[in-house]
């Protein structure tokens, strides 16, 4: 099974989601409304809202109720990259242009602020407390992981337990949040929504890893941009972090060419070729797939039902994906 | 009396809140942490939780629920400040550096973020749904009012109309907001609350109209930067607008000025001049004057409290502050 045929057996009720999203956002002002517009419009796997969705049968299902947690989900989502792009001086996303590309960083920085707002005014629809703490959680720490990221930033003596930790806060928490407001939202028993949030936090680890391997192996076709730019940003990932510890060549090269700001591609492809070969991509693809079976043994627990199944091929999509 | 006054009333709740905004932004991060507590440490007028408490008055007061309104209200307020910072490209605030001077645009950003989320985070301690309502309806319309800011930036063409409903969404409404959630979290009267919240957004509008005239009036001493600052870097303020639509004269200087990025503060002088003599001030102060006596109008129907004193004399302090 594709993830194609998942999307199309919810499609009615992405659809809902989507018309929400686009409504949720509808500001009577003429920029936030291009922009948020425009940013909709980018697209995006929505795979936060399927968590939901996926997660909720094994509730009772209602998408006029889950609309409002799988709304304000995914634009916490499309907040942080809208600020993300800000940081990263990123010129194109999905193919796009940026917001900040294509207007400015301050209409970056509020669009961010506004998208990041309404996600909150959506998730008011429920008056269980639970709900706001569990969401407003993942976004403190998603925050800190951002915040994280800046500081470890041509940090060369960054450790796998930092490593790991960063990426748990900026990715893994928000879809394990996903998958266990889904289940909560839906009434689900407390012992499922636990193991849907273990799902969804392995899966979301094993989702970034495969990200960050996919940045040094992708094409510049498959990338939208050249290889290797978490590096080249001084973003040390895990592929490059086991290159550095086991091969203190690849270290100073790392050291040497990143001491100047912004290296130019050329000097990078060396560093590439020295990753590949340094056996970082193949342990790097090791951790992702250790994290995928404890996504898979989240699931053992829960009743056969063709939920659990197509959690276990988003799994399995997650960590082949080639790009 | 004085203000000061109400403070040292208050002062044991007001600690309370002091140490709960601390404790709230006590994030294990280090950078985050550092520079949270610069922003707490750089002081404040506290106006907020300020209004909380006495609008709390006309309820059931208990500092332990109400500083769960109080802490989000200014936590909202400061997170805002720091990402103004970020788009003014402020050196200083409060006479402090600001945190995208002592760190940088990026730490800004996400310590904003970061200050937001805690913010909200803090206050599902309420499982009253409209409290999140209001709250998050509030931010909404902050974020549209600092993008209308940044849209109306350099337009000479804009009215009255434009820069009213620009400062309501910018100042008044989270004044407003804070008033009347003060009210519902002690459980006041319906109409209480709707008296408070009108009382609020009228001391709002004019606290921010006199903060717009005092960037024209003020010495540099007590502005903590040369006066004029707003429209040197294209914010129409009322006084200015004020001056180019009863004088063309004023007006082509103005946009003759401004038509260079950043124009000297020499070359501002003249203008600052102009718009004194326009009348502008006067008719400001007038404008001000006017939401005072609609903020003591909104109080008459309340019950003959102390805390309507202080409201009353916070409202005149705000009317008459001269920096």
């Amino acid at each position: 099974m594709k993830l194609t045929d998942i999307y199309m057996k919810f499609q009615s009720d992405i659809v809902v989601i989507e018309r929400e999203l686009e409504a949720t956002v509808q500001a009577r002002h003429h920029v936030l409304r291009q922009a948020s517009t425009h940013l909709l419009k980018a697209g995006g796997k929505r795979i936060r809202p399927v968590f939901v969705l996926l997660s909720a049968k094994f509730g009772t299902y209602d998408i006029d109720v889950l609309k409002h947690i799988a709304v304000p989900l995914e634009l916490i989502h499309m907040a942080s990259l809208v600020h993300d792009d800000v940081i990263d001086d990123a010129e194109l996303r999905r193919g796009k242009k940026t917001i900040k590309s294509q207007w400015d960083n301050r209409v970056a920085m509020y669009t961010g602020d506004y998208i990041f707002a309404k996600a909150v005014e959506t998730s008011t629809f429920f008056d269980h407390p639970e709900i706001h703490q569990i969401l407003s959680y993942a976004i403190v720490e998603m925050c800190i992981g951002e915040v994280e990221q800046i500081r470890d930033q041509y940090n060369w003596q960054q450790n796998f337990r930092i490593y790991l930790r960063r990426i748990k806060r900026k990715t893994a928490l928000l879809i394990a949040v996903s998958c266990k407001l889904g289940a909560l939202a839906a009434g689900a028993d407390r012992d499922v929504q636990r193991q849907l949030f273990k799902f969804g936090y392995n899966v979301g680890m094993s989702f970034q890893i495969t990200d960050d391997i996919l940045d040094f192996v992708g094409t510049e076709e498959q990338l939208g941009k050249p290889a290797g730019g978490d590096l080249r940003q001084g973003n040390v990932t895990l592929p490059a972090l086991y290159a550095m510890q086991h091969n203190e060549e690849v270290r100073a090269m790392i050291e040497q060419a990143l001491s100047t700001d912004y290296p130019d591609q050329a000097d990078m492809e060396p560093i590439l070729e020295a990753i590949k070969k340094s056996g970082g991509i193949e342990y790097s693809l090791e951790i992702s797939d250790r994290y995928l079976e404890r996504a898979y043994h989240a699931l053992e627990s829960l009743p056969e039902t063709e939920a659990k199944t197509y959690l276990s091929e988003i799994a399995a999509y997650i960590g082949k994906r080639k790009f």
